[in-house]
């Protein structure tokens, strides 16, 4: 059946019926009314938006309506991990072509529904409308406990740190575009890592907890966010190529081209964030999840990311991660989605 | 100046001048963080979401960048308002062909916060991507009081009331499709009601204030929205056509069709809300909008809305009023936008 067939609002209410499967605080009011409702204790209060368009940020042939859904709100939940912060509800704004069968939309709406549930937050409302094609706008509402994690934070003398490994998303997108035929475990880890990502939530918590002050999410790139970082912290950034931790099985599949995914292939959504080296220790005993110090940050030419090798060497950048309008971001290593 | 020269960066550095000058409560990070962040207090909150996409919703040739912006915000402080809370933070999530201008995005941007300052709302953060048509979907969350309005409250016995005036917006919407000339007077109106509606915030929380349980904010047509209360508090509903206060310059100017403008011409963005006898007649002393009586709730026929005349002769139902996906929904009057 198309969503032509169901019309707007028995669309609404399957979906309703899909989304209240994954409540993971109590509402007030069904969802259908004309706002979602909770009670909240006094709090700091996140939120935050992201949009995933057709053939921008994906394309149909290359990704599941479900992982479609998993993703949109992903990319929102790290957002919200890299404050320090807690997600806990989701609104869902759906533009759809008429002819978009229902069960995709249902799928779409319970990959959603399966990462909601995994970090209990609630979708607790959206919206539906017709459009020429699929557009996803998913704002996330979160909370923090104390202080948050901010791009400005950053001070000369800090250690530059990510968590888990880079360059896997990037490498997936490629693997997708490409065709390329690779092992089975190869193939399942980076389309995983481009297409269901795992918001590093509780990481991004013990960072808040335990000293971090500045930190970001890796969404458009290790060099393209690291700038945006040290732009808005006034300082400049050294990173020690050697020292990312490409994801090994990038390493073995693309060669030459892994460190370049790793440093632009972008969506790893692993956290970067900066600290002392006593902040940094300390942190790194309290996470579950491989932690590497990779740069440091110094007063110099603010705003600007420079690479070395293990000898110490500048390496020149080719290109800085993905940003929208830019002339030639439209070449495939480059742009989000595939 | 196009967005593409511009770049992604630039121009949210360019946005969030502008979001600024509409800060009604004070943000904890600058707008370009991961999310926004702000102190909140122990409340009942509230969220929305609502999107406009180019060619369903608006039609650029027809609406100016400094309208949409107002717009965009407008259907979603009106949800709030349906609520009977207070909006107090935006995010807005934005998709731009590469050849948008700049002067055009500001443009939106400071018809949004134009609307933000006038009604003390943050427009907090967002989200800009390209998309190969104008996406604007925008997010609002806010505060109630005590108690919300809700859909499903409604009850038999009750009195159906509205706001204001309805019909404008469908036929502002009518004017501008099929270039009607009318007089100065008429013309601004019908314009403004459809491009630049004023959301009955403080009219939505005197009435949550003093007894009204349910509302619902008239976004796809009288009857439409009625029909949705109805079903939610199972319920049914009888109006008559002689109290609806249709617009004095759609009644003038439209002769015939004005009742069905105002039945189902939508996007009127007045509050639908039912209670006693008692608590009507309270609620209208307190107003300073125009409110009327148009009709009573039965607990027969569920979801049903029926029309009487002044004769109380049934009257049928052309159309409902607006549903996206719905067949035949493409028609000129029942469309939301043009």
């Amino acid at each position: 059946m198309k969503v032509s067939e169901l019309g707007e609002f028995g669309l609404i209410e399957l979906l309703a019926q899909i989304a209240t499967k994954s409540r993971g605080e109590a509402l007030l009011v069904d969802i259908g009314d004309d706002a979602a409702a909770w009670h909240a204790p006094a709090s700091i209060q996140l939120a935050t938006t992201d949009a995933l368009i057709q053939d921008v940020h994906f394309t149909l042939s290359l990704i599941t309506w479900s992982e479609l859904g998993w993703k949109a709100l992903a990319v929102n939940l790290s957002d919200i991990a890299a404050m320090g912060g807690t997600p806990k509800y989701a609104l869902v704004s759906l533009g759809l072509p008429p002819d978009t069968e229902v069960e995709d939309v249902a799928q779409l709406y319970q990959g959603m529904a399966e990462l909601a549930r995994r970090y209990d937050v609630a979708i607790a409302g959206g919206d539906v409308v017709t459009a020429p094609l699929v557009v996803l706008s998913v704002a996330v509402i979160g909370t923090a406990e104390s202080d948050v994690l901010t791009r400005s934070a950053v001070a000369p003398g800090d250690r530059i740190a990510v968590t888990g490994y880079l360059g896997a998303s990037g490498a997936g997108l490629v693997m997708l575009k490409k065709g390329l035929q690779l092992d089975e475990e190869t193939t399942t880890c980076l389309r995983e890592a481009h297409l269901k990502p795992y918001p590093r939530v509780a990481e991004g918590q013990v960072l808040a907890q335990h000293g971090v002050r500045a930190a970001i999410d890796l969404s458009d790139g290790l060099v393209s966010d690291l700038a945006k970082v040290c732009k808005a912290s006034n300082v400049g950034a050294r990173l020690f190529c050697h020292q990312i931790p490409i994801h090994p099985l990038v390493r073995k599949s693309f060669g030459d081209d892994c460190l370049n995914l790793a440093l632009s292939g972008g969506e790893d959504y692993e956290l970067l964030f900066t600290g002392s080296v006593e902040v940094i220790d300390r942190v790194k005993g309290l996470m579950s999840c491989p932690l590497s110090v990779i740069g440091e940050i110094v007063s110099e030419e603010p705003g600007k990311v420079r690479l070395f090798d293990e000898q110490g060497k500048e390496i020149g950048i080719e290109r800085g991660g993905w940003e929208h309008f830019a002339p030639g971001s439209d070449d495939e290593l480059s742009k989000p989605g595939y």
